[in-house]
């Protein structure tokens, strides 16, 4: 990557459609412009009916096309938008032409990392861009349109501040000794370590919603064979994607069906049943199923018999569920477990709520900003566990400065990777990489 | 559809993108973005950055908004163009807030079918839009820019004109009787009627070369089972598509790749080894060849055996072919007959060139604009008879300006509904129809 070249790259998703949009970032936009189009002089951000021909003289397409000057465009280069039909081959030609005048193909997120590069966005806001795109929920979205708007870059940077108050403080102490500090400034540094701690922990713990908002759940349905568990699934799908029959073990294979449940997209996984059988096929299943419920977030653990022990043995958040409650006449007593009838969709809504409140879905709010990496949570992760050196080294050593120092600047460290002002190329990498090409 | 209400639908290809483009086109399409933005007298054509909101005051996206004042607009009404981050849910939730406020989904080609009532296009450049967006090459993209550019509507309007001041001249004779004609009057109206037909014929001829890039050719490779028709195939494709096994009747259904040759999209048929089975399946995949025969414009009759008599009797357009020449010592004398090597890329580039040759790709022109509609061919077709009558009647009968009239008139309807000046409903909601949502 070569900061200040031009690249291209169609911003839109490949196919056949009305428009398809190119963008090109970088010093000699305007003049490829100007070279593809025969004209000059565009005016800023007006959209500009053009004819685009290739260096055969050979028109490409009649275009709109709108420029942005450097430093108000999204790179903070000079940017071009060039609307074409939405043909796969001209929105190539395009490419094309641009790269025969000296521009090249954009690489996945160069334009963000332009952007990025150019002080218009902090790495907080890069990656709810790519949130956002990739959003399956409203909620998701609105959750990381406020991010992208800057609210958790701001509590980030009112943490910063603190910890520079802090640090500073500290520096010019270091000429002093402890004994000639106040009884209240020490008090106060106290309450300041305690409460920025309260704070980047109360951070830390929003990661979970933040992760179940943009990266889901997965649910594993398991039981013995012919308890209901494919018609379980399709009940809550409400749709017929798993194959439905009375012969036990039909289900060999998972099958998965993804649902919003409270803006959060959650994976049912309806597995092979689980018994001792010597079909090789059936074997290899119930060794999958296995596999699935290790990683699930929870298991509902399905049986037709109430009077069954539920078979599977697991640590992981489980809900006992007994199906085919139309079919029992015995008093249900047992409060933890959770009568359906899911053929006849009868305690299913239930159902769900609990499996709503097992997840922590319900604790969703859409006035809230989360957490939502492991990039950003490791970060926080590393910031806690500084600050809570630093408390403790101040309650059980006093005003060891040089000790206290350190571990804050550990902590700042931390925020700035979160911010993206000092995090090392490989990270930067692996979060522009996960952006699509031509954002 | 009620023509001024507003209408709205994404532009580009659902999908997880850098960008997604909106339209909104009607009378109301300001007024809603109005509602949607809070903000009021957006400058024409003006890239603007704005948060558009849904009526609970949520936060949808911040859009590059750009407005066009009508009539200068792609629809001829006032239209907004919205460019929101490349998400699903957001565009969804775009579509949704401009429902609320009174706009509706537009149907598929109703921006279009808009600007074609405004009077912005007329029918022939409808159709160039739809080919250019579906469009698999670049000759076939030129020649849609072109006939979207005004190349065939002119030609038209020229044959238009022409055939107008024949029909007034005649109207005019109406009075007169043919006595009082002077031959070279008489002379004249000979010559322009052998010119315009001349004419309209030419345009006639060149249905079969839009066609061609426009829609393309099938190609069938045709043989008994073993001679090589898979490694032909792949071959021709230059990838490994198709089975290749040495076991006789591999390729039971058949397979099909589209390649481009000289800018037309040309789809190979891999079919069924053809000969005499008692397996079931295989008796249907040799029925199904030959039903793909019947619809080819080219078969590729393949054998190994230079000696055997070519086995498919067709009336078909075709070319024999003999592989595996590299075991072949015998002298090749019947010059029809093309030898290739398809294991060894031998002959391959030569059977090409015969394949371009007889499907008439070799004499398309990026010069040259051609009919490529159906439509277009019927109304010329209707349009050169009745030229052609008015013609036979001037030779047989004299100056007959009733049934002479009558002709030409039919002669310029046929020409009105090719440009749409007449063409009835159900004609244009076919043409619209072939177009996207969103065009």
């Amino acid at each position: 990557m070569t900061p200040g070249d031009t690249i291209v790259a169609p911003a839109t998703p490949f196919g056949y459609s009305g428009v398809a949009v190119l963008r090109m970032s970088g010093a000699d936009a305007l003049s490829i412009l100007s070279n593809l189009s025969g004209k000059h002089n565009f005016v800023r951000r007006q959209a500009t009916l053009s004819s685009l021909k290739d260096q055969h003289g050979n028109l490409i397409d009649r275009c709109l096309v709108t420029v942005f000057m450097k430093p108000n465009s999204y790179t903070g280069e000079d940017v071009v938008e060039i609307s074409t039909h939405g043909n796969p081959s001209t929105v190539e030609d395009v490419v094309s032409a641009v790269c025969a005048l000296g521009g090249r193909p954009a690489e996945a997120g160069e334009f963000t990392r332009r952007a990025f590069i150019n002080g218009k966005m902090d790495l907080i806001q890069v990656e709810a861009v790519a949130s956002l795109i990739n959003s399956k929920s409203v909620e998701n979205s609105r959750c990381q349109q406020k991010i992208l708007g800057g609210t958790l870059s701001k509590t980030m940077h009112s943490l910063r501040d603190r910890l520079i108050v802090l640090l500073s403080g500290f520096e010019y102490q270091m000429d002093i000794s402890e004994e000639d500090l106040r009884p209240s400034e020490k008090e106060h540094i106290h309450e300041e370590l305690r409460e920025i701690l309260t704070a980047v922990n109360q951070f830390e713990s929003t990661f979970y919603l933040g992760r179940l908002l943009n990266r889901g759940a997965t649910v594993v349905i398991a039981g013995e064979p012919n308890v209901g568990k494919s018609t379980l699934l399709n009940c809550l799908a409400d749709s017929s994607r798993a194959i439905v029959s009375d012969t036990p073990g039909t289900t060999r294979d998972t099958i998965e069906v993804e649902l919003l449940i409270g803006g959060a997209p959650v994976r049912f996984v309806d597995t092979a049943g689980i018994r001792d059988s010597n079909d090789s096929v059936e074997k290899e299943g119930v060794r999958r199923t296995r596999e699935h419920i290790k990683k699930a977030d929870l298991i509902l653990s399905l049986t037709d018999d109430p009077k069954s022990n539920h078979i599977l043995k697991t640590d992981m958040p489980i809900l006992k569920v007994v199906n085919k409650s139309d079919k029992h006449r015995d008093k249900m007593t047992d409060k933890s477990i959770i009568h359906i009838s899911a053929i006849n969709n009868l305690g299913v809504a239930l159902l769900k709520e609990k499996i709503s409140k097992a997840l922590g879905v319900n604790k969703i709010s859409t006035e809230a900003t989360y957490l939502s990496t492991t990039r950003q949570h490791n970060a926080i992760t590393l910031c806690s566990s500084a600050v809570n050196n630093a408390l403790d080294l101040f309650v059980s050593s006093g005003l060891d400065v040089e000790l206290l120092s350190f571990e804050i600047r550990t902590a700042l460290d931390a925020i700035d990777s979160i911010l993206g002002r000092t995090s090392p190329d490989e990270i930067l990498n692996h979060v522009f990489g996960s952006l699509c090409v031509g954002k």
